[in-house]
């Protein structure tokens, strides 16, 4: 039963009088959410009937924010003052004293579309446009945001749903053209940790010539995201003209996304998402999609990978995501290319940001140890692209790949790059560290990915650069009892005791069978 | 694509090192979502790796919650405080200066089933169970909750999922018990403005010598709940010792059904079901029985009010709704009888707490210009009731619930369950007013109920108990150009702008044609 009370066919900034308050920095972080305080007995209150968590609309000259009300019950303020947060005062651009206009906001009119959603009715064009635009001008709460990711979760968005969500979040975003072509690229949906084939792909293709402009994200549910891992190599939140820089130079980069704006909707979304663990089928394609479009990227190879403890957990519906990807990418005229690979268990032995970087630095520099699962994505992935590049004939991408590794010219473009976007750094190991015992001697038949990853995420990562941990125990490998089949590290004792807690709780997170 | 990281196996109360850290009340009000604060280079969120908005387990000697954290960058708090907010204050039972234990919680194990829900399977009775408890013990955040109220919305819960979650919402609340048979009970489904028949079908029917123990909702996406009118008109947060002794007295009462806790969760869900105006027919089944067999009911009558831009739209719909009232009903021994009424336009004349409140003494004083379509339908209603309590054959209810009207049984009987409850008011009148007008003459073809409620909600009801509006123009009238169609009442002129910008902006809401 829908009740939509929300249309409202007002215009943006109605005639309501405007009160004045004097604004000062509280000093709270409240992270994403702007907050506002006022005195319960002030008259702006009053008058407006405002009550605690109430939405304003707060103006400091043309700057304009919606926040949530907390109401002051002491001596904290002044009647005649309103509190601002962290993330209001920066958004007002305050100043100590200086005059704010607060007033009702108007209804939120795209939230009727979500609304509509939730109850069954398809996002049109208009709607997805709408609803993305408040959203990026922070005109929906926490949990009108909320509503908006579980009513597209799971396959709850058809493909020109999908469509639609594409191209409204390219449209709130900045977009970057490229004189060079082909543009290409690569991408993994996610989902497999330790996966980092990203810095190595990049590096391959750059050195054989290709132009491969790559923006990364952060962790969406997993301990570690292409941009985290990264970081922690070199910087990553680079602006738009110093990536234009980078990649006139050395042909390729490996950026964070979320810091040049080029999906700004979508690094809202994933703010909520990553607390509720929610996934969309329709959500990840067209956050995929509108990256890589708004990037200036012509040929993308997607890596999809399939495992029971993955992502994507079969390969009926690997084939769904990459359909969609392809005809969605399609309507934007992007060639898609889509690679499905093994997703039963971690890639490499680094699960977090430094750890996994130790990993890729270690295939770069074809040390003996390094991991050879790693490597054989990497070469994989990197041959697609060559191909659908037309560096390479088709079936003859991989001996260039592995060339270029071998010969150690993709370590020194990896350099190059680093050096390119800010200079290359040592990843650190965190001080805080336990060994998870093999309980009994056997071969490991199996790896539960999720609960892996929840123990990487409780040690900090990716928010604790060094914390995570070390799988040792490949499937099928061969342990004795009281080996270590993992070792968690953590940067806080807190952080350790917490993963080690759920650690022991948990029986077979890697599975050993007695021969 | 579900990515469960979250189930534990952990019990309750893991062994994580607490933190001391000395309680400080800032005096800030964040409404139920409980908030500490704490600053950021104190050494607690150090070696915790707690960040803005990271969920903390609090405790305070036995009490426990869990809060959100805000940081404070500022000299507000010193080092080793803690401050909490007016919410987290209350549940801690907090002391100046007192020590609370702070450390990560577990994760909700729950949560995974809301997800599953969310990706599309069905909820069981454990989950409803669990989810339902977590939600009470406080230990879901609000994105959490409103994710699992998306998840409910529309018809996605079927009669099982409904069942579990009646149960659920059972368990977790208390329960009435009474010696009289039968208890009966009414109950609207809601949606429609101004249907204020409840104080006067207690009335009747108590008059008549029924056992009638009412317990109300207050507004959920309406600008006015019974228990909202109600208690203009008497007090309605009763213990259940004092409604106890009202229906022993008085045979009725009707109180506020959260301030005896008889269902926890709905009223927890409410909260954030009002902001997003979200229904969902099984939620909405679930809150209604679990209620009425709470509040110890044996027979109810359930009034759906049927029209275009009422809650429930279509008589099919009503009919969906009707047998899952009935069915998910009769599994917990309880008669339902459904009627569905007429949904096109308000009931009465007023819309909001005191307007309503008006119309309903009217009806009982039997005034000359009492509303004759309330006084219809809770005849109609009084007449169900008390043909299934057994005080009528059937098809006599009707006159027997009129003659205890006329004679003036049913008003001594209103004030006396008033004086029970603590003694009958007067409602006052708002002191901000304006007149919309009719912009041609003709008769009144059509009237939009939710843009109706949306008018009063925006003028102030239900929190501001005089605010809403009078409605002059019900459908067939003849009015002539630059008469009243309604007039909106607000309690402050802030409110009563916002209210008119949004009425000035709509066409049509009353809608008249030419004769």
């Amino acid at each position: 039963m829908s009740s939509d009370f929300s249309a409202t066919g007002l215009e943006h900034g109605h005639n309501g009088t405007g009160n004045i308050l004097h604004m000062r920095r509280l000093g709270i972080d409240t992270y994403q959410e702007p907050v506002i305080y006022m005195r319960s007995d002030c008259h702006v209150c009053k008058s407006e009937g405002f009550e605690a968590q109430s939405r304003i609309e707060v103006w400091h000259g043309e700057r304009r924010i919606i926040a949530t009300l907390n109401v002051i019950t002491s001596s904290l303020l002044k009647a005649q003052e309103a509190g601002l947060s962290e993330s209001a005062w920066r958004a007002l651009d305050g100043r100590e004293g200086g005059a704010v206009r607060v007033m009702h906001p108007l209804p939120v009119q795209s939230f009727s579309q979500v609304r509509a959603k939730i109850y069954g009715k398809p996002i049109t064009a208009e709607g997805a446009g709408a609803i993305i635009h408040d959203i990026v001008q922070g005109n929906y709460s926490d949990i009108q945001i909320t509503s908006f990711i579980g009513a597209c979760a799971g396959d709850r968005l058809d493909i020109s749903e999908t469509i639609a969500l594409t191209r409204a979040m390219l449209a709130v975003g900045k977009r970057l053209q490229w004189d060079a072509h082909p543009i290409v690229d690569k991408h993994c949906v996610g989902g497999l940790p330790g996966n980092r084939t990203t810095p190595l792909v990049v590096s391959i293709v750059a050195a054989c010539g290709l132009t491969i402009p790559k923006t990364s994200s952060r962790a969406i549910t997993s301990p570690s995201g292409t941009a985290d891992t990264m970081e922690v190599l070199a910087p990553v939140n680079l602006t738009i003209p110093q990536i234009r820089r980078v990649v006139a130079r050395e042909g390729g980069c490996i950026v964070w996304g979320g810091a040049v704006s080029l999906s700004p909707a979508d690094d809202i979304l994933i703010r909520l998402e990553r607390p509720l663990d929610l996934d969309s089928s329709g959500q990840l394609v067209a956050s995929v999609l509108s990256k890589k479009i708004a990037a200036g990227s012509t040929h993308v190879v997607i890596d999809i990978p399939v495992g029971s403890t993955a992502k994507v957990r079969s390969r009926e519906s690997a084939q769904t995501i990459s359909a969609m990807l392809v005809s969605a990418g399609a309507a934007f005229g992007l060639t898609v290319k889509t690679v499905l690979t093994d997703g039963t268990q971690p890639v490499g032995r680094g699960i977090g940001p430094a750890l996994e970087a130790l990993d890729v630095l270690a295939v770069l520099q074809n040390q003996d140890h390094a991991p050879a699962d790693l490597r054989r994505r990497a070469l994989v992935l990197a041959a697609e692209v060559l191909e659908l590049g037309g560096k390479a004939p088709p079936g003859a991408g991989l001996a260039l790949a592995a060339s270029i590794l071998d010969s150690g010219a993709a370590w020194q473009k990896f350099q190059a790059i680093c050096e390119a976007q800010g200079g290359l750094r040592e990843p650190e190991l965190a001080s805080y560290r336990h060994d998870l015992l093999a309980p009994r001697s056997g071969h490991v038949a199996a790896v539960d990915n999720r609960r892996l990853a929840r123990i990487a995420k409780l040690a900090g990562a990716p928010k604790a650069p060094s914390a995570g941990l070390l799988f040792h125990a490949p499937l099928g490998s061969l342990v004795t009892a009281g080996t270590a089949l993992m070792t968690i590290h953590a940067e806080s004792p807190g952080e350790l005791a917490y993963a080690r807690a759920y650690a022991d709780s948990q029986a077979d997170v890697i599975g050993v069978e007695e021969v």
